[in-house]
């Protein structure tokens, strides 16, 4: 039985949504009115996922809910910004009932935990795609820029790298995922509670989704400096250190879709947030320094040059390694 | 040669778009930080169109930047919101320069006009479609909402109706299209400047993109009412007075994509509305009352029901139409 957009939007997203005393007007009407508290600034992030492209169309549908808030939540986190409402255009090619179901779970599982209210939606039948567009407030002298890094502060990661780009190789040579990187890939675990708690001390932060070398790359630029990174000091899982390093560090240095925050501090400073990060169980390490010369320089422990072969994907000038593949790039 | 992502928002629009002292980061960081002046409620609208559901995939670039952008400024004008900034997520196959050039060409032919900045930006290669996010401000006591309709108002439309719906028809009949309906459906012109003068006066208000019956049904459902409506009185261009009532009515009751406000207010403030649309040069008409039976009635001048053959377009239930024409929907 064909459900219609409207119910769609009724019964699986407007009936779901936490509410929040800052939303004057959710969906249902021609927008959404929604109050920003005064000395609060507003900060949006919008990301569109395509099936095939950014996702297998297979994939499970909580899964696409998920990430398709928890990319827009990495950004929020990326500015030091508390996430407070999203809007989401959802294109499928047929109201499954069974999918739609599994995408908002997915979708609410996030946005419930983080107490985000669903303001507006739209719902389209089409090729499958998703955007989410997600709002949220940060005070003006707290803001995580990316053109605040300066020569002499220290560079730290999140988390661990290139995870998520593992998974990708595993699913592209056609053989068993591992379920642990799978999990990294699919459900992206954004780093708000820690942006929340950078912010006010970091100096520039950014999402890696393209790419450790690509995206610090973004804040050096920015910031008119250069970096060099000791890339044998890169945080691994311990199932990302069963493969050596030859393997490793590609996965590490251009794997897009790992979303944890590189970010840069003072230097006296480094240690504090490494402590911050370990009251909230979540691993920081200090991977490289901002400098004044220009571009990214990657070494070693020996102190040997380590050589990037390239730099983060891109959705349009990396069109070889997608024809080769055929898969969704990162 | 291939253009990359960062490349097509650098230079088709982030370059292109107007400056606001209200937007403290634009395009280029993880989100846009915006500044909401105190006093102010910020109105949200999102809208997607797909390619050959939305509009044939073969339309003139710049009339998909303009519509795009439209569409999301018709639903600032039916909340009486002034619109400030906007964000895209556009998906193309390739990245087409000429292609790029006209719809950026389109977008801010529309965005300039109104001094709307482009905020953030989102290009990834796929089957075509664009999102469209539309923030406006709005002061609370001024919020036309669709609940704030009552018994014995007036309800009005501006513009005229049909003449979209009409170009339509003639696309898939597949003879030459009127370039004045083509203009009618591929332009719509968002009635902002009237939205804002409306905002305060009027009691209820929507725009038409799904078909007056269905459009005014969500007024008179979101309001607890209903409403008579006078058919013979819908406004229409003389080019649509060429066809006849039986082929212009269902145009008229129907037709989405005429992006004409829909709105109520008291009687006594009926003449007051349209003279100031008429400062304006924009035509009003009256077209029916609202009552407290629930429910549309739509009556002709001689006293007869015109009976409606079926309520508005939607994107999942209307199969059968999509199905029968193989062309895009309304």
């Amino acid at each position: 039985m064909a459900i219609s957009e409207f119910d769609v939007i009724q019964r699986f997203f407007a009936s779901r949504t936490p509410l929040r005393n800052d939303v004057v007007l959710g969906i249902g009407d021609d927008a959404a009115l929604l109050k920003v508290p005064e000395g609060q600034q507003l900060a949006v992030a919008v990301d569109t996922l395509i099936a095939d492209r950014h996702f297998p169309a297979g994939t499970d549908p909580f899964d696409i809910g998920y990430k398709s808030l928890s990319v827009n939540l990495s950004d929020m986190a990326a500015m030091g910004a508390s996430p407070a409402w999203a809007t989401l255009s959802l294109t499928i090619p047929e109201a499954d009932e069974q999918w739609l179901q599994g995408f908002a779970d997915g979708f609410f599982s996030l946005a419930t935990h983080y107490g985000m209210a669903l303001v507006g939606g739209d719902t389209t039948r089409g090729p499958l795609s998703v955007t989410v567009q997600v709002y949220g407030l940060v005070r003006g002298d707290r803001v995580l820029r990316r053109d605040g890094a300066r020569p002499g502060q220290a560079v730290l990661v999140t988390g661990t790298l290139g995870d998520a780009a593992r998974a990708l190789e595993q699913m592209q040579a056609g053989g068993d995922v591992d379920a642990f990187l799978l999990t990294r890939l699919n459900r992206p675990e954004p780093r708000v509670a820690f942006g929340l708690a950078l912010a006010g001390i970091g100096s520039a932060a950014i999402d890696i989704s393209d790419g450790l070398l690509a995206d610090l790359g973004h804040i050096v630029k920015a910031s008119h400096c250069g970096a060099t990174l000791w890339v044998d000091r890169l945080p691994a899982s311990s199932t990302l250190k069963r493969i050596g390093p030859e393997q490793r560090l590609p996965c590490q240095l251009y794997g897009g879709d790992d979303y944890e925050l590189c970010f840069t501090v003072d230097a006296d400073k480094a240690e504090q947030v490494i402590e911050i990060a370990g009251q909230q169980r979540l691993a920081v390490t200090e991977i490289g320094v901002i400098e004044a010369a220009p571009g990214l320089r990657c070494v070693r422990d020996d102190g040997s040059v380590y050589q990037p072969q390239r730099a983060g994907f891109d959705h349009f000038a990396d069109e070889n390694r997608d024809k080769d593949t055929g898969k969704p790039g990162i």
